[in-house]
């Protein structure tokens, strides 16, 4: 295999990569990339066995053929070479020479047929969907993944097709994300399945803002396949809860609040919030949200913000990371909090179908 | 006591002071940072009983007092603060409350009695040197610090002042880092002195480019100020080893090398340098040096760089990191490598008082 490469392509097919390759494997291909010549350049394939990834870059190809590389240590010499061309020519020991301006490396290989093949599928059904639109929803969902691992069918997000939609949804039992997105497919396509984490973080550096992805769907496997790139995943074994019995019912009030100015006010008084049992204070009067925490023996926060409201005076408590999340990874100027009484859930929306569920904290501040 | 303060002059004032502070004290004032008005402001206070360090920062004062609150906590609250003017007020019982726009914070502190006094000097040596120069010259040396508290002479850089001349070294035992800066002092003051780690480290955000900086050193203790600030050091106790009988004599080869250009160089070839050895190999021949390093089962590296250069053909084998550290740190365009043969120290050099001193490795590549 010989072929040549600007160092831009190559850090950039690497950079989105290397993730998947796992840190401590027993099988030693598995901390390689697949380098493989194609028609049009050079295809770059990692996997752990539970997610496989692959995407192409431009290439100029001398002599076809492929072999295995160590994926970061080539990642970390790639980044440190000057911008120009890099030649890669590979013998047939799997020993491959890489050359760029003065510089000289010859790195060990394993041979491609010890990497594991490429998932393929079978009887698989196809959604299309705008990847701006995946990659916005994966945004919106994705910090209220559980990390617990006892939870593992809460370690990812659900994709639910179902009545021409796609629902993301992302919960750790005390707060829950939701995104809906219109699509069109047909009634036999309707079916839900749990993405693991890993691969939802790896498919958000595969999308870009323009093109459509692919998902397709066999028993127990996902692809999401974007122009130059692929990302196959086991899926999550097991039922995700029954999401919609945690939605609450009609809010009694519903407050609009600028989302930076909230955010920054939050974080502020999050900082005197006690370790023990971390919680902010919103109290609403007229007109009127003041924000606290206290810590005994350490101090107390406080900030008012104007707001339109006219209901009656009552304080909700909440985990001032719940609230946080949600307000960083959203982009609009204004959010809306909808609220029914001290002890239940709130819920935060947007003005697109979106919606935060967030159990609120019992404690006596 | 009240004043009022800029959100700027107060961040930067308690992220000069803050580093001090210990993170696991059992005296809890020692988290705390000295508030206290003087006649034109506000001044910073924080010490860990080895290194004591205050600033003063412009304040409108509307009522004269002192207190004591946690540096950190305070920093991380002025940091998330709207740039705006922040007014705090403390009463009898050392509470504070700081306000900011809409925001409202209630602090605990600890009595100004409770906090150690600014430690004073006595029969002190005074010396004036540029703050731009010492700066340059704790930057120049400070990399080569020995990190090994089982050799506490080394934990610091030795001040030396001698014939007119302030010298600064640090080594860890397989480099050291030379800086000269001539000055002037009567021979009364002729003394060597070792600053610990953490105020060198320390000093440096104290320094800025412009106006001089007063070093007074008492039996014990060293004193470092500057208009607005000053730092307060135990001595490190006992004498530096001798470290001209380090300093190679007269070298067989000078070769000048693109400081930049070898600097990246070593970077990429060390990423082949086996964990075990960790060297690089520098090939000297005509015209010509190759730097090479390899790993086995891994792979090998190799630069070429055109040099001047017209001795015998010879190799030197270095660790790459210990390369690296003065090149960074240095920021002239060339350096001079002088070498005596294989199995003799290398010095780094500039156009300016400085050395830098490097042991070879002996491997056999």
């Amino acid at each position: 295999m010989k072929f040549s490469v600007t160092k831009e392509a190559l850090l950039d097919g690497l950079q989105r990569i290397q993730n998947v390759v796992s840190t401590r494997s027993t099988l030693p291909v598995l901390t390689n990339a697949l380098l493989e010549t194609t028609e049009t350049g050079l295809r770059l394939t990692t996997t752990d066995l539970e997610v496989a990834i692959r995407c192409e870059i431009a290439a100029q190809i001398e002599k076809p053929g492929a072999t295995t590389l160590p994926a970061r240590r080539l990642a970390a010499i790639v980044r440190e070479l000057p911008s120009s061309e890099i030649t890669i020519e590979t013998d047939a020991k799997n020993i491959s020479t890489l050359r760029c301006g003065s510089s000289f490396f010859k790195i060990f290989g394993l041979a491609k047929e010890e990497f594991p093949a490429f998932p393929s599928f079978k009887d698989a059904k196809t959604y299309s969907i705008k990847q701006h639109d995946l990659r916005d929803g994966l945004r919106k969902t994705s910090y209220a993944i559980s990390v617990d691992e006892t939870r593992y069918v809460l370690n990812g997000i659900l994709f639910s097709f179902k009545d021409n939609k796609l629902t993301l949804v992302a919960t750790d039992g005390r707060r829950l994300a939701l995104f809906d997105s219109d699509m069109e497919f047909p009634q036999s396509h309707e079916r839900d399945f749990i993405v693991p984490t890993k691969a939802v973080t790896e498919i958000q550096r595969l999308l870009g803002e323009e093109g459509e992805v692919q998902i397709s769907v066999a028993e127990n496997l996902v692809s999401f396949e974007v122009a130059g790139g692929q990302l196959v995943s086991k899926l999550v074994e097991g039922n995700y809860p029954n999401y919609r019995q945690v939605i609450p019912g009609e809010a009694k009030e519903r407050i609009t609040l600028e989302r930076e100015a909230f955010l920054t006010s939050i974080r502020r008084v999050s900082l005197l919030s006690s370790d023990k049992t971390s919680s902010v204070r919103l109290a609403f009067s007229k007109n009127n949200l003041d924000i606290t925490a206290n810590t005994p023996e350490v101090g107390e926060a406080r900030e008012s913000m104007a707001i339109v409201y006219r209901g009656r005076d009552f304080s909700i408590a909440f985990n001032p990371e719940f609230v946080i999340d949600p307000l960083r990874n959203l982009t609009n100027d204004e959010i809306y909090l909808e609220l029914i009484d001290e002890m239940s859930p709130g819920v935060i929306k947007i003005n697109t179908p979106f919606l935060y569920v967030l159990m609120p904290m019992r404690v006596s501040v």
